[in-house]
Formats: structure tokens, sequence, C-alpha cells
């Protein structure tokens, strides 16, 4: 099948109107395709988070879960559709935790056979969007980040929109708050203009560090959100470009007539991911392509990537605790503790800086500075087939 | 009525011919009621006892609870009847634990409307005892120890017995291991004979530390134990002769045909105890009487008087972490811990000596040596209206 990668021609300039939806676009806004990233696992939240409901599909936070607070945050942007990627065994789950919004938008429910990081899972999406609206552009966000300051997003995937409306592929790069070496920064080159868009230098894997914290004075290097918007043509162009061999088995998939019932394609999209290598966009494409684009995000953005990261997104009590799922946390000399309760009460007596959390039938205490290590418990509960509890 | 108080004559060698109940005495065993005090409250095992379920209703050791544990020492000894002694809050759960015994042993479970410690309660279990058969002998059992040494257990209490039948207060005294400071102790003359039981010299309040350490090496200064065996007819003269107020509110009780049913009763029971003071059978009796005796017990016994008393009731793991209720404990890095985990797992990661505790709905984490203090925990709770969660 031809998909275009030999067409040359890239129209910086292309404007395609709105498709008639029944959903409007906000005043100002760019009508926008939101793909839900959600197919994620991970142990760090153990025992809260588990195989079958990882993190984007727990309360981290007290009230909705991440993935509802991901779907929430965008709905004021009037998507013309939300398309989530998941996995199977998180299916039945994440259709559970999106049903009450159908009211709102319409939301299709994807799940990959197996994960295979995110450029199928992208590539996917935009097949399905260009299918329909090959200009259409689309907004990529994971479903397991917190941002605080939502309407700031909401205004940077604006900015954003419009740049990509151009045939760009635009990245959201989060202003530093911290010498942080856990993360992948993004050099832009911020000497021309004011809030940006800028043009991307390059991107640089988790620094050491000394450099991060050059990367912090610099002001120039943004942390890589996992976020992008672009153009469904635009990536396709891109993937076809850098990543061929993805490319053409994306572009065996045949769409019917409803695009996004895609459970007749469950044999091909099962054939195809068999088939393809497990790859992030970031290094597929991002890295790679020349029409990157940043455009900087100070929103209160975490990726809350441990119960350690609980007092980027909870405010601490005035001892320095911090609380979630919890009634009442009887605190009796005790400071700096991260806590989720499982809807009951916790005491803590004299404790300090210490992870507590219950999931119910299972109960995790460790240091702060331990909660990397919940992995080890993990994988210990595996090793003992103690399966229930993964 | 005449409690036979002025009687005068103490016939130490009188022998009085086992009832016949239909169930038969141990080999060489006397026939014995068992009254046991399971009216307590207390807090130091929050949380996983509450106001309705305090330490004797829980299971602090897997399996049975203490007092389903005080029931099943005493079995192999085919006592003639066991009498319960319990508040009203607890009776419902305890007349639970307790029905299954019933075809080995007849039980009775008497609610006390209020607390006013030992000796009413005590009193109360004598008259009824007395009514039915004035010469038999009781022991006194707390609901809420540990015994590691059952059959130990029973051969003092057979001593004891012996000593009783003959018109003594028997109690046992535990053979103290270390200088502990928060029990009472009884000296005993221990000169003359080689098993006992022995006269007893005195009793002692909770010692200095440097007392406790003398006691210890002295070997003749052992743990009150609140374990006594007497004849329901002796504690009730001697009640007649040190609590004479306490004795005529008993003898005021008209026993009906089934002397083991005081549902009859329960107005008569009510107002006595809302006249009768509150006083322990120690204060009011024991220390006073000329006619105590003490066996000396060596039996593994344990008043498990809070978390931190766990390990001498269950063997610790060769990291020195204990475990109840629970499913699994993985510990990495972890010593020392005290762990009881709802019949779930429960994880530890880099934490040493702390206690932690779930009940489902309430949690609880502190040092060992901070294990006392869950009292100003469940203090807190009453404070801030939590009252489910005490």
């Amino acid at each position: 099948m031809d998909l275009g990668c030999d067409s040359g021609a890239f129209d910086l300039g292309m404007e395609v109107p709105a498709a008639s939806t029944g959903f409007s676009t906000t005043k100002g806004g760019e009508p926008v395709y939101i793909v839900i990233l959600a197919g994620g696992s991970g142990t760090r939240f153990w025992p809260v988070s588990r195989a079958a409901r990882p993190k984007q599909l727990i309360s981290v936070v007290d009230g909705p879960t991440m993935l509802q607070r991901t779907v929430e945050r965008v709905l004021p942007m009037r998507p013309k559709r939300i398309l989530v990627v998941t996995n199977r065994l998180q299916a039945a789950e994440t259709e559970t935790q999106l049903s009450g919004y159908r009211c709102q938008v319409p939301i299709d429910i994807v799940a990959e056979p197996v994960g295979r990081n995110t450029a199928p899972a992208i590539g996917l999406a935009a097949a399905m969007i260009a299918a329909r609206e090959p200009e259409a552009v689309m907004a990529v966000l994971p479903a397991d980040h917190f941002i605080r300051d939502e309407a700031g997003l909401r205004d940077c995937l604006q900015t954003a929109l419009q740049t990509a409306r151009n045939g760009y592929l635009v990245t959201l790069g989060i202003v530093p708050t911290r010498p942080e070496t856990g993360y992948g920064y993004i050099e832009a080159d911020m000497a021309l203009r004011g809030d940006g868009p800028f043009p991307v230098l390059r991107f640089v894997e988790k620094p050491p560090l000394e450099q991060a914290l050059h990367y912090l004075e610099a002001r120039n290097f943004l942390w890589n959100s996992g976020m992008f918007v672009w153009r469904a043509d635009v990536i396709q162009e891109e993937l076809c470009r850098y990543m061929p061999e993805l490319a053409a088995e994306l572009g065996n998939l045949v769409f019917g007539g409803d695009v996004w019932d895609v459970s007749d394609l469950a044999p091909q999209i099962e054939a195809l991911y068999a088939r393809v290598t497990s790859q992030s966009i970031d290094y597929g494409v991002m890295e790679r392509s020349q029409r990157v684009q940043l455009v900087p995000a100070e929103i209160g953005w975490s990726d809350v990537g441990s119960w350690s990261a609980l007092p980027e997104v909870v405010a601490p009590d005035p001892l320095g605790n911090v609380l979630t799922n919890t009634v009442a946390h009887i605190a009796v000399e005790s400071t700096g503790c991260i806590v989720s309760g499982h809807g009951g009460v916790v005491a803590t007596v004299g404790v300090h800086d210490l992870v507590v959390v219950s999931s119910g039938d299972a109960l995790l205490v460790c240091p702060k500075d331990r909660a990397q290590d919940v992995r080890m418990v993990v994988e210990t509960l595996r090793s003992k087939g103690l399966d229930r509890y993964l």
C-alpha cells in the first residue's frame, strides 16, 4: 500500500477546516483528536497498583484515577474524539473507568495484544485517525501523569495545535524545577523568540547530576514529557521515513466503514504486533526528525514516579505528612510520612519519612528514599508464587 | 442471708466427693469449676482490638482467640463447668467464640452490666458455684494470657487444686524471667519445701528496676499472674471478712432452680453492680488473707501486654521478624519487626524494629519501643469523633 511516503511535498501552510462532529471547539481552539497512551505497566505503586490495575488505573491522588484525570483535563478543549490505547489485561477496567465520560465526548478504546512501547501504539492511532481525516491534528498524552495547572496545559496544547497544523511535530517540554537525573532532556533553541514554540536542537538521555545542574541553569533544556501534538499525516510521513517497517505494517491495515471500531481487525493487529519491534516514538522518530518544535510547559507537571513523589502532587500537612485515600492520619510525633490508607485510618507513632501504604490485602512500609525498591518486593512475590498480590 | 461469715470453723481437712455431672475427671485430677475472667478492655492491641473486641477476643497469635485458647488449655482437665464472666458489650462475641466448645463442657456466660474490677466478678461466680456446690473448687483464670507450656499449667493447677481443697487460697506465681517493673510480685517463703505450695509472705506493687533486679536474684519473688484456685465457700468466707459490703450484696442474690441461668437475676445484678465499688481481688482479699499459698509456675507465661510482647509468644524468624495473621512477610533488608497483616501480605523494605499492624480498616506503624503509646492513638481517635475505629 502506498502510504504517501514518497509524496515529498510538505506544506507548512496548509489549513483544514474542522470536521463537523457535533462537538464544537472551544473559543479560539483547534479541533483535535486526543490519543491517550494507557497501556503502561509498572510496580512502583504496589500494593495499590497491580498487574491488571497499574498506576494510570488507580487513584494515586484522592478521587478520579490518573486516566480519568487525563480525560477530564482535556474535556474543556472539546476534543473531536478520544482514542485510548491500552492492553488486553487492562481493557475491561479502562472501559469501566471511561464509560461515564461518553456523554461528553466519543471515546474509543483500542487494546494492544502486547506492549511494544509507544511507536506502534501511536502509529496505530495515527492510522485510525488518518483513515478518517488525514490532516487532523492529534495530541498524544500519557495516562499516568499529574498536572496541577490544567488550564496551563490546555494553553500549551493550543499553542502546539497551531504549530502542528503547520506540519511540525510538537513536543511539550516541561520547565525543570530540579536537577533531575531520571528524565530525558530536550535542548531547544530559545534564543530567538519569546514564548515559543522553539526549534529543537537535540534530545539527551538521562544525565549525570553535574550535567543536570548545568541544564537547570542553562534554562533551554526541558524535560521530555511524552506529550506530543502533530497532524496524523505528518507523523505517518515521519514514520515512513524513520521507521519504515512499522509504517509498512500499519499501511497494510484496511479500516472498515466505522474506522473507530477495530474489532474486525483484531487478527491483523495481533499479527502486526507479533512482527513489529518494541520502540519508543522518541527514539524512533523524535530524535531523528527535522520537523520537531518544542512548546515549553510550566504547568505543575509530575510523572509521580513512585510513592516518594506524592509530595509533588499532594500538599503536605504542617508536619510534612502527605495523605491519600485515608480517612484520617493519626500522627503521634510523626513527620514527613507518605500515607495511603485504603480509605481507612492510619496511625503512626514516632516514625519519620516513611512510606506507609495499604491496599486492603497488602501493606507496604519503607523509608521514602527506598520507594524505588518496591520492585524488589514485587519480584519476591513473583518468585514465591504469590501471584494474587502482583 | 446468712453467708456463714460467722461460722468460725475452718476445716482444713474437709473432703467432698466430686459431684456427678457426666463429665469425668482426668486421671488423678480433682473435679474443678473453671471461672474465666473475660470482661477486660484495653487499647494496646489497637487496631486489631477494638472496644467491642478487646485482646481476649482477638487472635493475637494465629488461630484461636486468646479466650478460645484459655478454654482449650483447660479442656484436658475435664472441668465440671466453665463460667465466663464478661461484659455486655462483648457478650455476643464471647458467645459466638465459645459455642463450639459446648459439646465438650458446659459453658455459661455471665455479662456484667459494668466493669468493677475482679472482686465483684469473682464474688458473683463464687456465689453461683456455692449455690449449687459450696465446697467445690474453682480455678480463676484471666482470658487474655498466653501460656506456652499448657501441660505445665495443668500440673500447677492440679497441685493448687489439692491445696485449695484443704481450704487455702492458692495463687499461681510466675517464675520471673526478667527484672520486669510492670508487674506486681508475691514474696513466698520458699525455704522449707521443694516444689510448693509455699506460704505467701507479702504482695508487692510494681517495683523500681533496682528492686526488680534484687527480686530476680532472690528467686522467691514471683509474678502475680491473676490465676487463683480456691473452694467457693472459702473465698466467700474471705470476702465476708475483708470485703463485707460486697459479700453482703452478693448474699442478697437468690439463685433459682437452674443456678447457671442468671437471666432472671439481671435486675438484681444490675443493682448490685451499681452499688459495689470497683476493687481487685488482689487488693481486696489476697493481700490481707492469712490463708494464701503460692504454687510456682514455670510455664512459658506471657500476658502479651502489647504488640512489642509478641516475640514472647511467637518465635521470630531468622531475621528477628515476628509474624501473626500474615500470609507472607516480604522482608527486604528488614529485621526485628512485628507484623500483623490482617490475613494478607506485608512488605517492609529497609526498616527495623517496627510494629506494623493492619486490621483492614486501620493501620498502625510505630517503633517497638513505642508500642505502649498506641493508647495515644486511641485517645486521638476518640477526640476526633472517629468512634468507629475505637
